[in-house]
């Protein structure tokens, strides 16, 4: 029983992120960036590290299993909303460019990454050096989400192939990684069951999306009442519902679920509605978790210099190795060149595959322990400065026309939430005038 | 690692919360039994007994820790709405009478409890009959507030005393804790210690207070930019650290800390603002999983007929000592017949408190394991029979003019909550029309 402090926890990641946040943007940055830093800052890495050094004692926020949890929750919600904010229509015309940018962003991240290893360490086996290749493959897709969304460029042909190559490349990571565990001599991984599960969760996608939709056709013209309530806690638990189905059925990534429960109910009717509630879920307690606890459970271990060189070399050839596969990728799709970059850039994000590649790969042996602190630094790295470069390169851009469907959606949840305050306001005069 | 287990059980319990709530609601009754009965049915009480019994396998619901802190954090958020709807001049108002009603309802349990448990057994101890009644004074106020809300009878008078003595009921129960315990011979406990600390209490919700008052003015002007996503989420943090410091400093429960903040948010700029937005978080994560988790908890025990017979005895005497003692108070308080009878049956309710005070005495030895069944038992009875009695209670009764603060307020968010929706229809149809 660790007793309140979560509560305080929660009050500081709360107050952190957001103060860190409004820095940021003054600061030109993306907001992104100001919650991931908080959690870095007030985590075990930053705070942690000083208390010790300085009192003895390690005294900041600690990653615990609930925080860790309502992180998962975060992203579940963050990516749910991206599927809400998703046109279908065009996420299937940036089908096949995406799947061409999400291709050569993995071939070239995991060519470099074992060649690097080979470079690094003349007396690595093969294994190692694929393994440290695929730790590179895996584009974490969340932050550059979040990114793209607050730059108002979710909808942008560029944001659909992102999406599209990021949702595309969670695939091939999980092929990647089956491949590299069967390789291992782990005999309980099959490719053709993975192929299967995969195809497997498109049909139930499939199914469970026109079920839905016609259960909620039917409700809508049924219920004669207006409770809005139950379209969005109906939703959630469709949502969750999918997350969980597809990680513990199929072997998919759990945000893809979600995913994929957000674009069935953005065609289903109160879609918008839906959207519009989880919006405050998220900025509100979710969402901040999610991004300090990034920062929180960084912990820096102490390096060798040859170490320290591994690391910088780790994270040119991650970032270089994606910019340029996504990048080649997206030339090779008539994208023009700062489109391009754009692409390429918004892929370079790592996460929380990566780290499980990594931990799986030490778990059979073949990452040594000591390349933890490079792979950790290279993860922060690459997800701390995708939203900045992002940023900057999107910056000065005037959108074609039909582009700005989603600015036009945050506009709209603007004026609504301006709505609602101006309505208590004048009510509050209205009874306080009363009282009188 | 439970896995992505517990995606599921939030699935289940958002689903089946939900579809009980809307099934009571057409029985009649509150929407609030609904939410239990979903917890106690999909829990182990129910369906893991029932899967127990015919597949040998416990097949349900599990409370887990995760289940247990959003539940807690959904207390805090009901109790922190619960306090921005409270209109403080009443509450001021309410506090003479409703401290007379907390009085009477604290003695009346205390004595009968005790001489119950003289009845039944004649070789019990002095202490551990104290102890039987200790566990029958206290209120737990956040399912009479839920009820109360949903009734739209929060800021009617009766509303109000019921509030104001729930709130001082807890703060008498503290007291009694301390005795009882004092008593058993611990000496770590000290009473005087108590009240500086309570009283200390109050004076920090004093200075909290009047200090972020002034911040949130000072923002207020200061800031020219409409940015309204901070003052939810700095209010937030606000009530989670009142929370934090109420418990952890002043040994005051965390809901009391939780509601002080929600008073003063409510008396600084934005603050229905605020209070508008917590609707969602509430109705769509956090306060499903607090009712389903009182079910979720409850796993019945074997139990000999003496005992069953027992357990008759303790409900009715619960229901009836707190009945008779706050309504003795509030005829005392000059209310009517009938409020008197409301407030009597709003303070029915036990929960967390009486847990607790059980827990203790059973690790002093003085409430023997065998009365754990009947404790449970009488607090699941009058939490699900308050709110059936409370809405039975206020049926078919007029209020007066200015009684109907809360309900226009909960009108407005109604509004707020169309208004919302049909702007996002209209732009839905304006940009699907662009579409074509």
């Amino acid at each position: 029983m660790e007793g309140y402090t979560y509560l305080l926890s929660l009050c500081v990641i709360l107050m952190s992120t957001k103060i860190f946040s409004i820095l940021s943007r003054r600061a030109q940055l993306p907001q992104v960036v100001g919650a991931l830093m908080a959690g870095l800052f007030f985590g075990p890495a930053v705070l942690g590290a000083i208390t010790q050094h300085f009192f003895n004692v390690e005294f900041c926020l600690q990653p615990t299993q609930l925080l860790s949890r309502l992180a998962e929750l975060g992203v579940i919600v963050i990516m749910f909303t991206a599927g809400m904010e998703t046109n279908l229509d065009e996420l299937k015309a940036s089908g096949t460019s995406g799947f061409v940018v999400a291709l050569s962003g993995v071939i070239l991240p995991l060519g470099m990454g074992a060649g690097l290893m080979f470079l690094f360490d003349d007396h690595t086996s093969f294994e190692s050096a694929i393994f440290i290749g695929a730790v590179l493959t895996a584009t974490s897709v969340s932050i550059t989400v979040e990114t793209l969304k607050e730059l108002g460029k979710m909808s942008t042909k560029v944001g659909n192939t992102i999406l599209a190559a990021a949702l595309i490349d969670d695939i091939l990571g999980l092929i990647c990684l089956t491949i590299v565990t069967g390789m291992g001599g782990e005999q309980d991984t099959n490719l053709t069951m993975v192929f299967i599960k995969i195809a497997g969760f498109f049909i139930f996608v499939g199914i469970a999306g026109f079920l839905y939709n016609r259960y909620m056709k039917w409700s809508d013209r049924v219920q004669a009442e207006r409770n809005l309530r139950r379209y969005p806690v109906l939703g959630f638990a469709f949502c969750l519902f999918m997350a969980w189905a597809a990680e513990s059925i199929f072997g998919v990534a759990d945000i893809i679920g979600a995913f994929a429960a957000g674009m069935i109910i953005a065609l289903s009717p109160k879609g918008q509605y839906v959207a519009s509630k989880f919006d405050t879920v998220s900025y509100l307690l979710l969402t901040p978790i999610f991004f300090a606890n990034i920062g929180l459970e960084v912990i820096l271990p102490k390096m060798s210099f040859e170490l320290v060189a591994f690391t910088a070399a780790l994270i040119i050839v991650a970032i270089i190795s994606k910019l340029g596969g996504c990048g080649l990728g997206a030339l090779a799709c008539k994208f023009d060149k700062r489109q391009s970059y754009q692409i390429g850039l918004g892929m370079v994000c790592r996460g929380e595959v990566s780290l499980i590649v990594m931990k799986k790969g030490m778990s059979m042996h073949f990452i040594a322990e000591e390349y933890l602190g490079p792979i950790i630094i290279m993860i922060i790295i690459c997800t701390i400065l995708t939203p900045v470069l992002l940023k900057w390169a999107f910056e000065g851009q005037k959108d074609a026309i039909g582009d700005t469907v989603f600015e036009d959606a945050f506009m709209t949840m603007d004026q609504a939430d301006e709505i609602t305050d101006d309505l208590f306001s004048r009510k509050l005069q209205l009874s306080s005038r009363t009282h009188e």
